[in-house]
């Protein structure tokens, strides 16, 4: 059975889930990047060292982000959104949400107490070496597939 | 660590896994989709019933492949690919292909010896409906991160 998610099953895989796909085009070239998120009210919000994707949605925030769920070939979620890539500035939001994003990861490792080894992890506000940035979702659609059998 | 996916790395995660994100574009738009995949020789072979991604593939052959195998946040690694799309219409190779997909695939639900209920496990190679096509990868790149306290 093949279906369509509906709103309040979208809202619900994007906000279980924590690693989404983000696509972004300049000139011909399209490039897919997993990211660690939050979603929160539309938006999804996540940090990057300077780089590749930063460069690309810069030039062109029109961007496709993708999120799901696949317990096998047969059985599987997946929602595609759209949005507009906005960089943020705002020392006190850009801690805000950094640290909204460590605290969403930290439980997924074995070691919760402790920050990462490495500079993703870092909470402060003035190391310009990380990018907080947010999508702003204009559409999200959702499929689904659904065979008990191969469940 | 961070660091730089070798050669033989990016070919063994691209046999390795099953499931990969296509990511086209057209006219403004990008589009992310996961798709079940055989990869062999610098081909990413899979199969599609007629929608948005192979109108947008016929539009504009131009596509991104990405695979990824995450561990945690801090414990993955990734491959992005470009190619150039081609569908096959000869119809033993096409009959080949879904038959490579379907014995890639059938292991990994529990029901190894039988045919899927639905339209993707067809191996009629003259049902119009499935459409079967290569991604004939030009590049190839692969990241990693590695950290064994969070592994």
């Amino acid at each position: 059975m093949l279906g369509t998610l509906k709103e309040e099953d979208i809202e619900k895989l994007l906000t279980e889930q924590y690693i989404g796909r983000l696509g972004c085009h300049v000139q011909g070239t399209t490039y897919i990047v997993p990211i660690n998120y939050v979603y929160s009210n539309g938006k999804v919000y996540a940090h990057s060292a300077p780089g590749q994707k930063i460069r690309m949605m810069r030039s062109n925030p029109q961007v496709c982000f993708q999120v799901d769920q696949i317990r096998n070939t047969f059985n599987w979620k997946s929602v595609v959104c759209w949005g507009r890539f906005e960089e943020i500035a705002d020392s006190s939001e850009k801690q805000n949400v950094l640290q909204g994003i460590i605290h969403r990861m930290m439980p997924l490792t074995n070691t919760p107490s402790e920050q990462p080894s490495h500079g993703t992890g870092k909470t402060d506000a003035y190391d310009e070496e990380i990018i907080v940035f947010k999508i702003v979702l204009y559409l999200k659609t959702g499929r689904f597939e659904l065979n008990e059998r191969y469940n």
